[in-house]
């Protein structure tokens, strides 16, 4: 009969430390409320577009998860995983991709193809974590398996528009950048670089591309070419490129011109004859036109070769939601909040249990990112003031069925209210009213109690009164600001109260 | 530059295996839309009694959660854990109690006191798994940690009995059943099992009382006494004691009376001298009156000594949901659905952190288990018919552009849309609009575009189109199941078929 009491006693020399591990975060009520409204935003538009929703479980066996892990060198390390009982080795997931495909696998024949669904939830990376880097964050996807045309790509950029407006970013504050890994395929192929014997050099060519942002194209091309020496004096041996193939690559990366006709020729030209560069083209110019026929080329959706995150992982188009308004970082230099959802064409994954390709396509919301720039925006609104209940006080404690009482005469009226549960005495109990955020307080001492009456205490116009003008003011206020009223009228004067400070029962 | 089509290409003789671990289940959109509304009515319930919501990671340092596995015989076991690269063991949570208290802990200066929270989410026991029974599963949990006073318990019971109601239990449908552990504390000091030495014994007892649903009062005193043989002939070694004793805690256990004060009158006899026991009948009798003055004596809330499940765990009052309904199982025979709630006092638990006792008591909602008994009910209603979207068919590839401005424009009009995004023919799109739900599709061949008007055909009555009673009714129910308009009146028309069965936009 081993109670927590028991323990406690026991282990009462050693206090455990309340602690989290490294990467982990709670969440209190404002940002769980602003988090709720997000995802239901983002569920309405993605149910809008047709897809359904469905659940995997958090743990899958490692094998079933495969080593995917986009955007990362070493795509063994970075899970969480463990052996079960019976030795198998099972994770958590790291990302919502790879348990969708093992459960349109595990339910091919049964499901409706296209198979149009989206899901969201907790995805794990047991890296290390830094500022605004978690070991868990939230992920919002939709993905359609078994639609082989860029229709379904083309879709997948105007949900994501779509999306962001949802949530409250307004139209100008982000694009959608789309860019194509067969038009890279293509670029590859016109420099010498095809085939599997390439692949190493193609990889080196790849991570230097992805660093475009940060070191511009001369620093590009130095790593395209014989090497960079960095600000500290390290130097990293380049890719070795001839000058005419780096100028190809810088060609494919700056590609994107004003209208949409003139960056598919440019890209027309740097895949030159490469075939699965001209495909790739293609895939972008009919992307393109069904975005406009949608109305979304209004600068909403872009062809832009200059993304190339996730390049290395994703099989055809690839699209990336960038946020494009600046705010002042923590040294008051403007910085951008970049990218807040991405994705692409994947038509691997689900064949690695299926044995035979299937096409798919598919992008991931990064929740917690998108819900720190709407926090910086001021869009989380309303949303995120959660008002506090009202407070029955208890001034005599054998009154407390009494209490009780009135408490429960509230909630039936749907008043959010409860009894004060601690121990302490009158100042503690306003204080703690205070601290919720308690539009009011009840209060029924002898006095009242023998009159029949409660006092109303209206704490938020009671926190006005010492700025008031002049005396008679004064008195007027402290008139509204707390008063008698028959127990039987108590619901009335509480929803008064109430709905002087904009909540409405 | 490795891509999931190289790796499916490299790995293709030997094709992964599309598997979930045991114990784990997947969940589509009818059953996460029932689960969504109830979670929704949940919170809403929780809300009304002025708890805050709080969130905290799945992962926690293993020592932080302790080993306080209810219900079960070897705490150590049941947890998947896995250590960090630090060396530090970590742990899945596996329950939301034990990460509360390690929040409390670590916040505990900033929280308001009582601090009231509620929390929901999933859970996860290494345990077998049988049928019915998960290693991943959804509680739903309301805390207040600061508040000594049973009026904080009694509100529990209260909560849970609207918390029932408000997803769908009718009254007289279920149960809360209170007992306090002081109560057995008392019976064990009456019948010579206090103290240290007789640790083993009392867990022998309470092992033992734990099985009086299954094993009758006859079974629990044989197990109390020198053992009992059971129907397979194995024997199992009893606790030892008197017969004067195990009377004692039969009338314990059933000292449930027809009115609170006649069990209290029971309780009080139990327990004898004991000033433990005294306490806690004490306890119990004010809650019964905390209880009645709420209006919840009316057989929504009951003290109930035979409820034992959890005394191990808890330190005080111990409360439990139980629907009363009786449901047939796969075999014909009458089930109860049994406890869907459970909770109690564990002033314990904050103290391993803090060094000094903090009062708390709480109550877990078994989400996933009230959901099979709602939907047992028929009570999970119209959220679990999740509604196709209309889809817009593809007549001619080359005039996608166009299908697609058409999906743009029933989607801005708030209509769920999609175009089909498959290869197949006209067949098999109307098959999948089938399957997905949808009760019209839109339909442009050539004809219909040389006149710039657009088929529309409703689905749920053209099924029951054969079913006409003679040849006029099935000309006039034709017309109105498949009927062209102009482009123009897409909308309009959409709206008036989707309206026709019953859903408005």
């Amino acid at each position: 009969m081993t109670s927590p009491a028991d323990i406690a006693k026991d282990t009462a020399p050693r206090k455990v430390e309340a602690r989290l591990p490294r990467g982990f975060g709670d969440r209190g009520p404002a940002e769980l409320a602003a988090m709720r409204g997000m995802l239901e935003q983002i569920r309405a538009t993605f149910e809008l577009y047709g897809f359904e929703a469905v659940e995997t479980p958090f743990i899958e066996y490692t094998e079933a998860l495969g080593k995917f892990l986009p955007d990362q060198d070493r795509p063994n390390e970075g899970v969480f995983s463990f052996q079960d009982d019976d030795d198998q080795w099972l994770s958590l997931r790291y990302d919502l991709t790879a348990p969708l495909a093992r459960y349109v696998a595990e339910h091919f024949d049964a499901l409706p193809k296209p198979y149009r669904s989206y899901r969201n939830g907790y995805v794990f990376r047991n890296e290390k974590p830094g500022p605004g880097r978690f070991r868990q964050f939230m992920q919002f996807d939709a993905d359609t398996v078994g639609a082989p045309g860029v229709s379904a790509d083309a879709e997948m950029c105007m949900l994501m528009a779509d999306t962001l407006e949802a949530v409250g970013i307004k139209r100008g504050d982000y694009v959608i950048k789309v860019n194509n890994r067969k038009v890279l395929d293509g670029v590859m192929e016109a420099i010498g670089l095809a085939g599997d014997e390439n692949a190493t050099r193609r990889l080196i060519v790849l991570r230097a591309i992805d660093k475009l942002d940060r070191l511009g194209p001369e620093g590009v091309a130095a790593l395209l070419g014989a090497g960079r020496k960095d600000e500290s004096g390290d130097f990293t041996k380049g890719a070795g490129l001839e000058a005419k193939a780096i100028e190809t690559i810088l060609a494919f990366t700056s590609a994107k011109a004003d209208t949409a006709s003139v960056t598919m020729a440019n890209l027309a030209m740097v895949v030159s004859s490469s075939v699965i560069g001209a495909e790739g083209v293609a895939e972008l110019a009919d992307i393109g036109s069904l975005v406009a026929a949608g109305g979304y080329d209004d600068g909403r959706v872009v062809i832009d070769p200059s993304v190339v995150r996730g390049l290395e992982y994703y099989t055809g188009p690839v699209f990336e939601a960038e946020l494009t308004f600046e705010v002042k970082g923590d040294d008051g230099k403007p910085v951008r909040f970049g990218s807040v959802a991405g994705g692409g064409r994947y038509d691997g994954l689900v064949a690695r249990f299926r044995g035979e390709p299937v096409p798919a396509t598919g992008f991931s919301v990064g929740v917690s990112r998108l819900l720190s720039a709407l926090s910086v925006l001021g869009k989380l609104g309303g949303q995120a003031e959660a008002q506090g209940p009202v407070v029955v006080l208890v001034m005599d404690k054998d009154q407390i069925a009494h209490y009780q009482k009135l408490v429960s005469t509230l909630r039936q009226a749907g008043i959010k209210a409860e009894l004060y549960l601690g121990g302490s005495g009158m100042k503690a109990q306003m204080k703690y009213a205070d601290k919720r955020g308690s539009v009011c307080v009840v209060i029924q001492g002898s006095d009242e109690r023998e009159k029949g009456e409660v006092l109303i205490k209206d704490l938020v116009l009671g926190a006005t009164l010492s700025s008031a003008p002049d005396r008679d003011a004064y008195l007027k206020q402290q008139a509204e600001a707390q008063f008698a009223v028959p127990e039987t009228g108590m619901i009335d004067a509480v929803r008064k109260v109430l709905a002087r400070h904009g909540t409405h029962y």
